[in-house]
């Protein structure tokens, strides 16, 4: 940590600071500018921040140097991590190595249509199914989704598929249910910060997929995804889908540099979701590409047997075409950036 | 509803966008243009939203024209609301006729603490007391509030000042015990879209303070507290405390727009927390100014009776001569706009 | 400024960033800290710029922590400045104990319209007249202002009410001619950032009302009065006129904020515009409200004598009860904030 | 355009919009529904925008249909168009066919450094050499190029190596001296909304590269371009290079979607600067690579034989082994969305 004095701080306000840090064990080296003294702390960072030095007298700012995580940091564990999903025999990878195509449709309405759209899934070289249960909605007039129901479509969709499950969970009551269904827990964009959620699903020890909140810097979704590894559960791989800007032409704005600079920072998983960070089926198949090019270790799509009929974001669900479009991508593109297809990597026994 | 047809969309897909308008009961409105085609809709708004209509082939956009929400629109309830908070005996109003003035600490820490900072709260005219009993953090590191000891303390400090007392809560599990203890509930800016707290926010009946999501539209935020109403409970009262933007010099900006534009559209009062908005003490009394003169129905500040101690935010707490300024600004500046203090209309039998 | 070494930086690294720095005649200032290394620079900041030091190997991140800007800062020049406008016998002050109300038509059309758009005004309180006469219009197929023509009308009404006058300059070319004709010049949001327009603004002495740039931080903003002051012209008045956020349901956001955080930081006068904040009639009332309550040191508002057949920005022009109101506010406010109107401060001998 | 009436508007004030559209040659469909009417206006939409629409009684909002741009639109010109850039003989593709890698120093230093960054781009598949002599900077202390002399060394270098150069115009008095010298102008960031500079750049009838403004809309941008177009010139290529957002890891967000987009709407090219949206040297591969993916029809790239020693921009640019993998991801990327090198086009006769 960097301390900033304030140009008029008196000797009494800088030594009252290093007072302070002493106090808690930690070292303060005082270099007088000019203008402006700045004093660097050397020490544990968290006994400082119960310091509150930002309320000390002649303190002009704090400028905090090292990383705010720990557990998730590449600081504290150089390797990336792959996390594995599903149950033994059909468990899929998402890491450095692979490349893990996601698809399914946004929201479960009926057996027939989870399954149709699973199939299409697989056909394009999808290893995992999406497909959500409990939908969170802005209007509380909208289709909420079927809940305990969808979740049984889902197992069964597994069974007859063998592709694992990955389903939302919007309250921490619902984590027991979920988990008992799923191979994965999705956390939303709206629920990024809801540290309730977060700790019950590090306490469950299924792996997570942790959406990056719309207005969330990298630093904070690092920080959410450090509340669930606090309480035991490193299996968490992280979901870029577009952060909220000025730009009306988007529902939000894929941040593509996200990729390498979480990739840099955290050895957890990261993959993008393009079609809820468009919005628009027609963006959706360049975005994907764009993700796969980046890095990233995986991709997660709409699909949907008739997007017209589909109860929530039918606009930006694949079909025919680009569905094509994108199993191609996703074959061609990561041998080019160093990865093989997750397919390959699947655990059969 | 509008909906834009593309430049070369055909008869065809005009006919079938009618048809599916008409199989819902609604009337569309054809008007060709040189260019384009657009068709107005008249009907039930929510018989429409399952149409998929976006994804219908030929159209290109699709316009709402009326507001999505209904409990908290003016238009459904032209007069504005006044919502009372405290028991009998000590019931303050917030609304449009008074300016209500909540004051506490960020956290309650110690008994002693919270009855001082009350007790200066209430020197400077507060009729409110604020405390927060549990913290959301963005470091699971962070103090995270004493929780249930931390609501008693308030409660007897309410005991000890005649203050009715508003406090956070975090999590759906957590309603009934706070409403044991608080006579409001806020709802933090990281849970505005939180929606199974905000429907147990609504079902428990007592009043909620809303805070704006940091990222959230004005939209966006009153179909939150639609949520709440729609489980029956319309005392809700509005907090803008600033959103996430592009500029570094205050944590978030406070969009002052955002209060004549509530009163505009919604029936429920609104207040203006400076304090978050900004995170530094020099902002808080000018920003408070601005809100009371903008007409805020209110102002939430953060007070702590040694802020260099505070567990959390202490670099916002206002003390000595900054509180005795936005004492005088409250009593000073209200009736320039058409309000009496709300100690005036208090409700002691 | 403060250099952050990466976690594996080497002592060849620490020691190469030390021996650059020593070679510029600066100090470094070594803090070896469990994880990272920092290093404190002392001495001149620009030599450091040219050191170019976030290329150097090993280097993590480098804070500056000095302002950049020189000649505008409040710690180079403490007490804060007044801004005198319009000719000798007409002299209106912008500055810290008065507050000035700025306003007139969008865009001169006719004589006619511009004379009773500035008796309006004048009727109200407004002591300066603002006008445009070239308009940077986002389509090249909008009404671009009457240019020369416009100016004249301009300095026709200035003899007819005595009000000095504000007009855009939005090329460096137009700068004398503007200057023979205007009191002041304006600078829009759109060309804040025009390096040369503000040089030439710079060397011709005429004051200048310089406008935020839209998506401009504030730092960046007194960057661009830098740039005038360094021609040697400190005559110049910033003006907050909103930034671009999220939000849809206004233009732009006014950032109150800025008005306190500007004042703390330069000793140049700041005003607000809240009818380009706003974009709506019914905002800009509650906003300049907002603005004087704030601490600005001036508005300037659009009035129009008939906002319907308005050339330019007639949805947000004032009339009628809604200039009384802000007529009203602009007299009874700004006592409550230690000033007094600028009107009484005129210099006429 | 459609008008939407607010819920109260009263027959005659519906009737007042009514006899304003036809008295400008418009018609104008009124569909009445249960709370409120909407308009829809069919005919000239120059001459609506003169009827100051929204400023009319009882109008509670007006919603633009079509786009605004016409010269730069696809609608208006269906096929996507390639400029060529270059003196005859050496005449290089930019277009929907192709891909073009452009490159070369951020600041054009001397003659040496400016020949080896042009060499060391030449040898990575750079067809197109990028150098600033006018360099608009946010400090009036920091370096602001060579000038004439800059223009002088870049057409040394473009003699030297057969590259043709693109180079910056600041002003639009500067705009003849640099065609002089320059094969395209390019017009930055800063001053996409430079009007005066966009005419002038249109008339000179040079190519123009047009960066999108930091915090332009997509729309706002094309609108940009249609200022240069409608003065004669349509050899406009836009890039992208990243848009200012809440995040604070990158200097700007690279907004990937706009290039799908601006290839959906327009006919112009588009290519992405990634050097400038990172501002680091670790994302730049990963972004050109995303650009590629999604799409683009070039990248522009800082390239430095001593970044150490840079005069500008020193942690952006490539050297060594960065530059490899570009020059890989250049070659490979483009054959799978359907692209050959620029380099194989090159018009040599």
């Amino acid at each position: 940590m960097v301390i900033v004095m304030a140009p008029g701080a008196t000797e009494e306000q800088i030594e009252h600071v290093v007072e302070r840090v002493e106090s808690v064990g930690g070292e303060a080296f005082v270099s007088k500018g000019v203008e402006r003294t700045i004093i660097g702390l050397v020490g544990d960072i968290d006994s400082f921040h119960h310091l509150n030095l930002r309320a000390l007298g002649g303190v002009a700012d704090v400028h905090r140097i090292s990383d705010p995580y720990k557990l998730v940091s590449r600081q504290h564990h150089p390797e990336r991590s792959t996390v594995w999903v599903g149950p033994a025999g059909h468990r899929v990878p998402i890491g450095p190595e692979t490349f893990t195509f996601i698809a399914g449709p946004c929201a479960v309405e009926t057996p027939g249509q989870t399954l149709e759209a699973a199939q299409m899934a697989q056909a394009a070289g999808a290893t995992v199914l999406r497909g959500g249960a409990f939908k969170p909605r802005t209007s509380p007039y909208a289709f909420q989704g079927l809940g305990l129901e969808g979740l049984k479509i889902l197992a069964e969709t597994r069974e007859a598929t063998g592709m694992p499950v990955v389903t939302e969970v919007v309250d921490a009551r619902d984590v027991p249910i979920v988990c008992e269904y799923a191979d994965m827990l999705q956390i939303g964009t709206r629920n990024m910060a809801n540290f309730g959620l977060l700790q019950a699903a590090g306490e469950a020890g299924t792996p997570v997929l942790l959406k990056r909140g719309m207005t969330a810097t990298i630093e904070e979704w690092l920080m959410a995804a450090e509340y669930i590894a606090q309480r035991g559960n490193l299996d968490v791989v992280l979901c870029e889908r577009g952060i909220r800007t000025f730009e009306p032409a988007t529902r939000n704005t894929l941040d593509i540099s996200a990729v390498p600079i979480v990739q840099a920072t955290s050895h957890l998983p990261i993959i993008v979701d393009p079609s809820h960070a468009a919005g628009r089926k027609d963006l959706v198949v360049p975005l994907a590409r764009a993700g796969i090019a980046a890095g990233a270790d995986g991709v997660i799509v709409d699909v949907h047997p008739d997007p017209e009929s589909a109860l929530c974001d039918g606009p930006q669900a694949l079909v025919g075409s680009d569905l094509r479009d994108l199993a191609a991508a996703v074959r061609r593109i990561p041998p080019l950036v160093g990865r093989v297809d997750a397919a390959e990597r699947l655990q059969v026994t």
